[in-house]
């Protein structure tokens, strides 16, 4: 693995590494994605999935450091101030239905026009400076959960739950989510179990969207624009599109086996998959080589809550764990976050195309922190490329 | 600040380049951005500013040749008959007076904004197939002069010019784009002028809106979401949003001079930005060390221009000369392109907020042709950073 060269003159083709793997871009204070570690501002990540919660965590992030229990009460009150969307969003939102049965747009898309119209709206919106980076990063972390929510309830063909509010005050941000998609309170467990999800989810430095947002902001455009560019990128298969498209591949394996987590028949789809070289979702990591070890902390949490449900739902984990197996006896693959995300969500009830959306809900704190720390040490990011065109000629 | 142990191989501070500068991230046939020439394809960019069409060079970008008379006529009855925005992205469109009258939004928000929402209406919009991606990129291409066009008729007031058709069919892009905005037709020169401005801001490699675009579509995202990203991106002022930013400047010097190409209060105005460390737009590029040579041909042309409009238009020119003549002594810091487009798109009378948007509707074609190219030989863009965050502790 090649680390670009800095030169002042253009490296030889050797000098460039594809997809920048193993190019440091940049510096951050932010998180720090190891081989054996996961930090968040000096926090690991096994620590905090088991004794944080999310809105501290999310506090964590932007503001940065640990809060305070007045510091977390005063966040907290901030963020259910501005759950409700403005009557435009809202518009848009009643109007997305034909847009995802035609097929035209999924659930990431509609989410990401949401987050444009917002930028549109927000009063701060041209202001980059670091106190109005961090308002206008609170009102999108508190209002992301409500264009999921409402979002659902117009795919359902039904009323918008707490159209006026956004949700319960007195639910926290995993809670209050589930309440909007459906209208029923979570249970504790089910909501401390997407609580941790978000927790994992919130922050992994570089990564592909959150680099896009650093981008952006790098040229001095604003945080609604850097997290829009965000969302486009986190739909991606190769990012966070993949709990996705890993929920929908065991699926496709729950068919194939007839509903049942058969080794022998399992084997036979995976080795039918590697035969024909397709790609399967939700594992490998461009940073970890040796497994991404937020996927042990969910797993456990979902496989609780799935057995809890019932042997119909705890197979769902069986299969993932055939599959997982084969992988890493065949491939020496491991798989990552994203894997048990989908079973996990699954199990939740949470319908599969909202399960990215559900990653930008938590992720847009770690957005909002990069795109304040990018503002606050600019430097345009803008590399190079190498010229493998047709030789000059006239027109 | 300390910095906490990262494992394995950790590169020191020396060994990344602050803002990706003079780091190659991989390769493109589609431009070479050379100290001495810019290539779009094979062919220079003062070539085909002296000998060929805003559409020929559109279809150089986006279908890779020199199109021939046949494929010239099919490709612009192609455009012609996708210039027409949908429902939804007028009514969006005839929404936002209040939403830039409030000061929330400028128009490349809205431009960003409009670029989703077709996203979401698009029947291609989940196909990232070559014939998919190409067909989009032709669709945002009509689309774009349309949007701008619509919204400049919002903020004037008046009804939309041409709201069926998204234009006069027997205009080219150049000439519809100001019949859009304005609901008169322009003469041949003027309409030439923009023409030529559209094929100077057609492309330019890896720059920070067309990488973003690369990072979007490097996770499999698609063409509406890299492109929704690419014009967040390019909105900010140290990229496109310079051509803005750079006339802004000029009318402030305007005031301070009392109107006068008054090189003794001009130098003051300069020495005054110079002391309190402003920094002025227009001028310096990443690339370019000994000037940007899209900057002299649009100069001259707009010149021509303001110049048979009369010496109150070629005292902006004039104007114009002594700042660059002034940046060029004091700071050895050269024009770009974005510092004559200004004072180009000032003196055919186009609102200054609109200047960015028309980048737009070019660049759009470069966007294009880099996501297209991404996605014929993909690797997800995911670069590292360095940690420099608070040593790890216990929550």
């Amino acid at each position: 693995m090649s680390t670009a060269s800095i030169t002042e003159k253009k490296p030889d083709a050797a000098a460039f590494a594809r997809g920048l793997e193993g190019v440091m871009a940049g510096q951050t204070s932010i998180c720090s994605v190891e081989q054996g570690k996961l930090i968040y501002r000096g926090y690991e990540i096994h620590d905090l999935a088991a004794n944080a919660t999310f809105e501290e965590v999310a506090f964590l992030l932007l503001e940065g450091h640990k809060p305070s229990a007045s510091e977390l009460k005063r966040f907290k009150g901030e963020i259910v101030a501005e759950r409700s969307l403005p009557r435009e969003v809202i518009e848009f939102i009643k109007s997305c239905g034909p847009m995802i049965k035609s097929g035209a747009a999924v659930p990431m898309d509609i989410t990401r026009t949401c987050m444009s119209i917002l930028g549109n709206l927000d009063k701060d919106a041209q202001d980059n400076s670091a106190a109005a980076n961090l308002r206008k990063a609170k009102r999108i972390l508190a209002k992301t959960p409500t264009i999921i929510g409402h979002m659902q309830n117009v795919i359902d063909g039904r009323p918008l739950v707490a159209m006026e509010t956004g949700g319960d005050p007195t639910l926290d941000h995993a809670a209050n989510l589930l309440y909007l998609m459906t209208g029923t309170k979570p249970g504790a467990e089910e909501a401390r179990v997407l609580d941790v999800s978000l927790i994992l989810y919130a922050e992994h430095d570089y990564n592909a969207s959150t680099f896009t947002c650093r981008v952006i902001s790098g040229t001095l455009s604003d945080m609604h624009g850097a997290v829009t560019g965000g969302i486009a990128a986190l739909k991606g298969p190769l990012h966070g599109g993949a709990n996705e498209m890993a929920m929908e591949m065991l699926r496709e394996i729950d068919q194939y086996t007839g509903g049942k987590a058969d080794e022998r028949k399992i084997n036979e789809f995976m080795q039918n998959a590697f035969a024909t070289k397709r790609k399967l979702m939700g594992f490998g990591h461009r940073v970890y080589k040796n497994g991404d070890h937020r996927a042990p902390i969910l797993n456990k949490l979902g496989r609780k809550l799935a057995e809890k449900r019932g042997p119909e739902w705890s197979k769902w984990f069986d299969m993932g764990d055939i599959v997982e197996k084969i992988m890493l006896r065949d491939k020496n693959i491991h798989p990552n976050v994203d894997f048990p995300c989908g079973m996990t969500y699954f199990t939740m009830g949470i319908p599969v195309p909202q399960y990215t959306p559900i990653f930008v809900a938590s992720r847009v704190t770690g957005w909002g922190a990069h795109v304040m720390e990018q503002h606050a040490d600019n430097r345009l990011i803008r590399p190079l490329s190498q010229y493998v065109g047709p030789a000059e000629t006239t027109w």
